[in-house]
Order: structure tokens, then C-alpha cells, then sequence
């Protein structure tokens, strides 16, 4: 399936190791990763599906799809600035989401709007998320729910 | 200026009598209502702001002008869906939420994003979001800080 | 009803001030001006229907609603680039199309899309637009094909 | 390269086995397909891109990425409507255009927008575009042009 990964573009050592973890198994189990295409969680969570082999999709919010970060296969350029988080949410089947700031509520906003499964790790505590401790329960809870 | 206000299409009598003495008291103040055109507060608050004289505007997620509930002056058709709840919180210089589900959930994240000051009535406890307890201290919260 | 008037950003003084009479005419025959809020045809048909008491919408391609000239009295940011040449079209019951270039071809395209009716004054000439020689003769066939 | 394909939704047996060799020549000189994700033509230059070993990429009108043909490896939902004809076009370096309605034109309109290279193929005669007789001199035009 497709899992849309969002989370802060600006993140510390930690936060961006995470994401790697999670692109890496979401890769290793054939999933296809799609994001907003540009750094931090983004960033990260490409360079380990990248590591797995596995695809990556970054939606951007603007008309270039040279800012998309280099671990990106299919960026899409959309032009619609912070209107693009609404198709980042809509084309994951579920939704991992990883620290962030309001811009990844606003996803998360979206992702129950859509009625997609999400697991949150160390993001927004808003209703729909469900907080798990690992890279591993994140990829477990929305293989699960999807 | 301009507010915009936010909140859920379906709600209690209590919640819709609540956006109508924000919308009665935004117009009467001379700001322009800004919301998303359809049910629930955003048709309360209209109502309120028609009674108080003012202007207001409906931005639509559909392509037809004729799904604006009967009190927006000026409707906005967008076609954009649940993307549309971003020019929503874009066309006001501040934000009133009243109540709501996740999509005034994206609306706080993007309100956030987008920098503007926000007055929350009963909605979600989200960082940027000044919780108050009547119509007036919204209204009052927003003007001084706009 | 309403009207889209498309057309150049940059226009000669004689396109301009074909542009003020559309507005002028549609605004004293209580129809209400649509455009994209900018300069050229959209600054002038705008001046136009100020000149004759009419309200003014402008959907502007940005985030920032002061990027709209200054007859425009109801401004709506989009920040959706030149996707908003969707609403544009969309939000009128009919559209006149005056000189213009790829942007206002794009707009036609989408007119006959949303099976708008269109009259033409020195624009592209393409399917579904009747081109006429007169401000009055635009008004007049939007009037009698809306 | 990314080739932007565009063209009718509804199109003759011909008109498909143009969409067809357009896509089998742009897979086989290793450039990826861009369309609109439907019917007609956008159907046929996914299958024949497919039969040439190339990835395509459909961006869809609506939410739901089941609507794509089944020749599309990459689906992008966007909720957007015919607002997404502006991200079909601007997702491909250059644009072949077969054939074609009144979406066709709107995107015809905004590949000048974004200052693509066009070849068209019984498409619209308007400003931009280099009409060419057949699929090899469209991807000819577009490799020496992007």
C-alpha cells in the first residue's frame, strides 16, 4: 500500500533518525512512501525507503519539482502552497506521522477528515492519532488499519 | 478586517447560538465574516453577522455558489474539497473557532501556519489557539491581536 | 448575476479602457464583476464597475489579499498560482474575454469546460467563444446566454 | 525527461493508436509519462508507454485513485477538479497534445503559461504549439525543444 509520512521539515538528529527507521521498514515491507517532498521528517523518511528499495513520491507545495529532496523518485509539483497538505494525506492509504509542528496538524486534521488510519510518533496528541514508541509499531499499527 | 471563522457543519443548538452572537458582534464592530459557506457555525455565524448588518463571505469546497447556506453575501465556489479549507483561514487576518471536528483541526494547524492570531470557543486545545469563554472575549481577543 | 471578465495583466490604453466600460456597463446593469484581481483588464474592468456602483470580487493567484488592485472590494487569496484560473471562470454565470494571452486562453478553455457562455473582444478566437465588436454587445450576449 | 501528454477523455480508434505509439516512443527513449490519469488518450499513452517498459504518472481530478486507468503506475489523487489540468501540465518538462476538447485547450493555455515546449498532434491550432504529423515527429519536437 501507500503510507503518507509527514512531520516537521526542520527536526533534530533524533526525530530525522526516526524517520529513516520508518522509511526503511515501510520500503522493506513494499510499501511505497509518499510525502511533501522537501527536508527534515521528509527528507529522512526518503533516504530509508531509499536504503529499502523502495519507491518515493513527494508532493510539493510549489511549481519545481527540483526542491524535492534528493531521495525523491516521482516528485509532483503542485503550486498550491500549504493546499498541497490535503493531497500529501489523501494519497497515503494510512498515515505515519512523526513530530512536526502546524503544518503536520493541519495533516493530521486532513488524515480524519479522510478516515485514514494514523500512527503518531511523538507528534500532536488530536484525536485519530494513535501514539506508539517505535518505528516497528508505527508501520505494525497501519498495516493493520489501513 | 477580516475573521474567519471556523467550526463543525453539524452542531447543538447551543454551539449554533454561539456562532451567531460572533457573527452579530463581528459585524457590528465593522469586520467582515469570512467562513466556509455551508451548515452548522458557519451558517450560524452568517446568520449573526446578516443581523448585525455586515458582510459575509462563503468559500466552498464544490463548484456550485448555490450550496452557500442562504446568509453569505458573497460566495466563493472552489471545487477544491477539504483543500479549500486553506484559502478559508488565508482570507481572514484573524480566526474565531467555534466547536468542530478535524477539518477545524487542519483549520488551527494552517491557521498556525499562516500566522494569524485565533480565539477558540469549546474547539480543540491546540498550541495557538486562546481558549475564551464568551462571544465578546473572542471577538475582543482578535481584535487586539490582528 | 455574475460575471468572469478575463483578459491581459499587461494591455494597451485602448484595451484598457474597453475593460472600464465592460465594468461600468455590467455594474449599472446590477450584474456583479469576477476577474483575477491583478492589473490590465482585471484593474480596469474592475475601475469600470467601480465607476458604476458595482461590487468588485477578485481571486487573486497568491497569498496576500493586498496584491489585489486597488478597485477590487472583495479580495480572495488562493495562493494556488495559476490553478486559480479555475475559480476564476468557475465563479462567474457567464465571462467576457477581452484581448489577453496564454493565461486568458487557458481560462476559455476552462469557460467551455464549466459550459459558460462567452463573448470575446479582441481575444483568442477559439470554440465556444462569440467574438463582438462592442462593449454593450458583450454585456448584451452574456445577458441574453446566461 | 517527464513528457506531459494530454487530450480527449472520449476519442476515436484512431486517435487512441496515436496515444498508443506516443507512449510505446516515449517509454522506449526513457522518458516518463505525465497525464491526466483517465480515458482516451490518457489511457492510451499510459498503454503504450507500458508496452515500452516506461513508469507513468496520472494526476486525477478527484480523491479517489481508483479512478486511474489501468495502465497508470503512479496515481496522484487530488480533490482538485480541472484545477489539476494546471499540475498535469506542469508536471512534464514538455507537452504532446493529441487531439482534444475544451480541457485540452485550458491545458494547451497554461503549457504556454509555464513556457513548455508543445507538439501537437490534431490538436488545437493556438499559439505555442508545433502541430506535427505523427508520434515520432512529437517526441522528436519535444526532445529537442525541452
Amino acid at each position: 500500500m501507500r503510507v503518507s509520512v509527514i512531520g516537521g521539515s526542520t527536526v533534530s538528529a533524533a526525530v530525522y533518525e526516526q524517520a529513516v527507521k520508518v522509511g526503511r521498514l515501510l520500503a522493506e515491507r513494499d510499501h511505497t512512501v509518499v510525502c511533501g517532498g522537501l527536508g527534515g521528517v521528509m527528507r529522512g523518511v526518503c533516504e530509508g525507503a531509499s536504503g529499502g528499495g523502495g519507491p518515493t513520491v513527494g508532493i510539493l507545495p510549489g511549481e519545481e519539482v527540483a526542491a524535492a529532496n534528493e531521495f525523491v523518485d516521482i516528485p509532483i509539483a503542485t503550486g498550491l502552497g500549504h493546499a498541497r497538505n490535503a493531497l500529501v494525506v489523501m494519497n497515503g492509504d494510512a498515515v505515519v506521522a512523526i513530530d512536526g509542528g502546524p503544518g503536520t496538524l493541519s495533516e493530521l486534521g486532513l488524515a480524519a477528515v479522510y478516515d485514514r488510519p494514523v500512527a503518531g510518533l511523538g507528534t500532536h496528541d488530536v484525536p485519530g492519532v494513535r501514539q506508539v514508541g517505535t518505528a516497528a509499531a508505527a508501520v505494525d499499527h497501519v498495516e493493520a488499519h489501513a
